[in-house]
């Protein structure tokens, strides 16, 4: 169904690699290129598909979508430590913590953020002012306005008295996974300097899908499969999508998200092909 | 001897705070901007200064002023972190993790990372090829090629069975403390696109001096006064530039850096006195 993505996924991690095998080698290194090895690739795919619908070469894409997966990586990482979701497995691996200690995976974490602010710095990808565009936006996307606000909120929801409600849990997941898959779907339109609006309307209803449908994962899923622990959520007695809305209901609203977005690129026409199987996937996949 | 520093300082904690109030209200903000307060502000001095010495305004220079001191803020709330330097104290005052907890200082540090480059694509600063130069300087300076490769080093030192030499030492401060004052003193020339050259031989030389007189104050400073724990690298075994040339040692190569990064000066003539003023500081500060 996702065609294009066994080949984006190759070459993202081509450019990925590149970009740290020029640093100096050690730990550091060594941790951040097993942080960002494997995944799924989805944002990196919403990169690359946002800008051959707003006429931006692959070779120009390319190191936007490594900065996004990069970042991605990052918030992993410091999510998996100790201090905060205390993951041991990720992508059916040990986390960066377990394998190299927290101050290595502290310290990675860091220099993969960096990293994805350097990325779009390269020159292939544009004149000066679209890749600016792209470090304000980046900026925002992910930091205490976006995606680590998002994550602020969830360590504070983890000790709070009430479980959060419908309203507070979309707000929450709009910054911690929300604001990086909009930054992601819109990067095409925002290199070429073209309206954004289409794409981000996407992308929200994209990301809360696909939120909703790890909510899912987390009850229905299989560790061996997903990679990661599941049953995290139900055993912390934290309030997901889920726990509001039941498993049909999520499933349901997660249904009509996927609508949504595929409505939202009804003026892209059928070039949006991959864009609208993307949004089928985020609910369909198993891991 | 320092004039300049307190104007300065008022004027880039203005432009911290007024960043910060901008994002969402919460704990992550508070620490942030409890991190960000306070400190000498050397760096945001080497930011203006070197403005002023290329034609750059300070309006202009004050949003890469602030960047660095959010860089710089970010890095010591990471540092400062139980699995890393594990410090409960710092400018007389506890850490952000003593007073918020692990898990907001992890992502306390991640945003002010963020908010360090958002800060730099203000178009006060200048057109969007001088923005981008200090975006992809920044990241070189602060990522796992500098401050944090200096950082990780640092962390395997403490580990590894010899202590390091005089090299060695000399390498890892030029990456953990001197890649970003570096940045810091060519910030100006970067911005007018001038030749940061002659800046960058005087902050290569200034940062080895800070890191010397650093090391001395540890042996020497005062708690109350220092606002740090002192004593520590002696404690951990650590190889210092004191334990490696000795106090009288230590001094005189400090003051020779002193010495080196005034002489890379020259060019600038008397306009420069701040500067020259800074490195004599560095040196004779007890704080």
């Amino acid at each position: 169904m996702l065609d294009a993505l066994p080949s984006v996924q190759a070459r993202v991690q081509g450019a990925l690699d590149q970009a740290i095998d020029a640093l100096p080698p050690g730990d550091l290194t060594d941790a951040m290129r097993y942080a960002v090895s494997g995944g799924k690739r989805l944002r990196a795919l919403l990169v690359m598909e946002s800008a051959r619908l707003h006429g931006v070469s692959e070779a120009a894409a390319l190191p936007v979508a490594a900065a996004v997966e990069a970042l991605h990586a990052y918030s992993l990482v410091h999510d998996d430590l100790p201090a905060m979701d205390d993951d041991d497995l990720r992508r059916g691996l040990p986390t960066v913590h377990i394998k190299w200690g927290e101050a290595t995976a502290i310290l990675a974490g860091d220099a993969l953020q960096t990293l994805a602010f350097e990325l779009l710095t390269d020159s292939i990808i544009g004149d000066e002012a679209a890749r600016l565009r792209l470090v304000a936006a980046l900026a925002r996307a992910s930091g205490a306005a976006g995606m680590v606000w998002g994550q602020a909120l969830d360590i504070a929801a983890e000790t709070a008295l009430e479980p959060l409600d419908l309203q507070a849990i979309t707000r929450l997941q709009g910054g911690k996974t929300g604001a990086l898959i909009r930054f992601a779907a819109t990067a095409g339109a925002r290199i070429a300097g073209d309206d954004p609006a289409a794409l981000d309307q996407y992308a929200s209803a994209v990301g809360l899908a696909f939120q909703i449908a790890d909510d899912v994962l987390d009850v229905t899923g299989d560790e061996a499969r997903t990679g990661k622990r599941v049953g995290k959520d139900e055993g912390a007695g934290k309030a997901t999508f889920v726990s509001l809305l039941g498993l049909d209901g999520a499933r349901e609203a997660a249904r009509q998200h996927v609508a949504e977005a595929e409505a939202a690129l009804e003026g892209y026409g059928p070039a949006a092909g991959n864009l609208r199987a993307l949004a089928r996937f985020v609910i369909e996949r198993d891991t």
